[in-house]
C-alpha cells in the first residue's frame, strides 16, 4: 500500500531480489552470501579472488551454479585447499571485513600506474554509469559497480550489496580475461577500507564514487597510491587522495 | 581538492571515521568489525546479542573497551562458551549474512504485538530521526538507526555500517535495560533480510526506512508479522507488509 497526503493507493513497486548463495569450495561449504541472483558465477569467482583463494581463471577446474538451490560448487585446479586455507579464511575473513587486518597487510604494494583522467571524462563516466543501472531505476534498492577506462565502461554489475557488485565485476574480468591493471573502478556505494583494498589489490589506480569515503579508506588510498574521487554529482567532485591523476579541463 | 565547473578549491570535507573493532570473547578472538569508533561497548553487546551469543545484560560478566587498539574484551557470566559456540558462529555467521539460513530458522516466531502507528506519526518520526544525524550531516557517510515508539525516538546510534548502527541501538537497549518488544525501528539503510530478522528477533512489530527493501525481506516481514515501511520521504511512504498496523490520518 502507498500512502501520501492525497490518499491511499495500491503498491506496484518492483522490489530488488535477494537470495542466499552458498559457495562450496572443493566439496566443503565456505560461505553463504546474500546477493542479487544474477551473475552468480562471476560473484563466486570474484569473491574467491578477493579473498585470495584463487589468483586466475586457470585456478578453477570447474564451477557449477545451482540457481534454484543457491549453490555455487567450485573445484580448484591445484590440489584441494588444505585445512590451513579454510582456517585462514574462517579466522580472517569472518564477519564483516576482518580479512584485511591480517598478516597479509605487509604485502600491500603501491599502485604505480601512470593512468590519468580528466575532469570532463569523470563526469561523462559517471553519467554513463548511471544510465547502466536498470535494477536501481526500477527498485531503488541495489548497488552497481563497473570497471572502466577513461573512455567508457568495460564491465558492469549490480547487486544488493556493494561488495558483491564489485566482486561480480572482478569475477567477470577473471572469467573473460579482462585486465584490471591501470583501469578505473566506479561504484555507487560508499568507499570503505575494504572497497579501497579490493581495488588496490588489482593494481587499479583510480576509484570513483557518487558517495562518501571513510577516513581509513582515504588514508589507505593515500598510502597505496590510489586516486580517490567521492561525491561525484552534477558538475562537482571531491578528490581525496593522489589528485595528480586528475587533469582539470573545464571551462 | 574539489573540482567544479567553476574551478578548483581546497577540500575541507569532514570524512566519516572508520576503525576496526576486534571482539575477544572469553579470551578468544571472535570477529573484527569495521565500524565508526563510537559506542563500542554498545556495538559489542549488540553484535553478541544479534548472533545469539548473549540474551541479556546479566550474561556479560565484564566488558573492557580498548579504544586505541580497537579491542572489546567480553567475558560472559556463565561458563565459557564451548568450542561448539565458536564453531557454530564461524560456520553459520561467517562472511556476509549466513547466520540466518541455519537450523535456527525453525525457531522463528511471529511478532504478535498490537502496536499501531498513524501516517502522521510515521512522518513525524522520520523528521525527528533525520534531525538526529549529526555525523551524516557533516560527512554524508554514515548510517543511523533508532528504537522509537509512536511518540518519539528512544535510542539512537550511527555507524558507517547499517548492521552496526542497528546493533549499537540494540546494545544500548541491553545496557540500559530498555525493552524493545512492541516498539519501532527506524533505519537510514535498505531493509535486507538480515536487518528484518534482527528486528523480528527482538519482537519489534514495525520497521521504517527511507530506503528500499529487498524481496526476501518483504517475504520474511509478511511471514513474521512485521509491518514494513520503505521509501518514507516527504509526504509519501510505501507499506510492504502487514499494513494493518498503519492508520491513515491525513487530510
Amino acid at each position: 500500500m502507498r500512502l501520501t497526503d492525497k490518499g491511499k493507493s495500491a503498491l506496484e513497486d518492483a522490489v530488488a531480489r535477494e537470495s542466499p548463495l552458498t559457495i562450496v569450495l572443493n566439496n566443503r561449504e565456505l560461505v553463504t552470501l546474500l546477493c542479487s541472483p544474477q551473475d552468480l558465477d562471476h560473484l563466486a569467482m570474484g569473491f574467491l579472488s578477493s579473498e585470495g583463494l584463487i589468483q586466475q581463471k586457470a585456478d578453477i577446474a570447474s564451477i557449477l551454479i545451482d540457481e534454484r538451490k543457491g549453490i555455487a560448487r567450485v573445484t580448484t585446479a591445484a590440489a584441494a585447499p588444505t585445512e590451513e586455507i579454510f582456517k585462514r579464511f574462517i579466522t580472517s575473513g569472518c564477519g564483516r571485513g576482518a580479512s584485511f587486518y591480517s598478516a597479509a597487510d605487509a604485502s600491500r604494494n603501491r599502485v604505480k600506474s601512470a593512468t590519468s583522467i580528466t575532469y570532463r571524462e569523470v563526469l561523462e563516466l559517471a553519467r554513463r554509469f548511471q544510465q547502466l543501472s536498470p535494477v536501481y531505476k526500477a527498485t531503488g534498492g541495489v548497488h552497481s559497480a563497473a570497471l572502466c577506462d577513461s573512455r567508457g565502461v568495460i564491465a558492469f554489475a549490480e547487486d544488493i550489496g556493494r561488495h558483491n557488485a564489485l566482486d561480480k565485476v572482478f569475477g567477470k574480468c577473471l572469467a573473460d580475461g579482462i585486465p584490471t591493471e591501470g583501469r578505473i573502478i566506479i561504484t555507487s556505494g560508499r568507499i570503505s577500507s575494504e572497497i579501497l583494498l579490493k581495488v588496490a589489490a588489482r593494481s587499479i589506480p583510480v576509484v570513483i564514487s557518487r558517495a562518501a569515503p571513510t577516513d581509513l579508506a582515504v588514508r589507505l588510498a593515500d598510502e597505496l597510491g590510489v586516486t580517490m574521487l567521492g561525491f561525484v554529482r552534477g558538475q562537482r567532485m571531491n578528490i581525496y587522495a593522489n589528485d595528480w591523476r586528475v587533469k582539470y579541463d573545464a571551462g
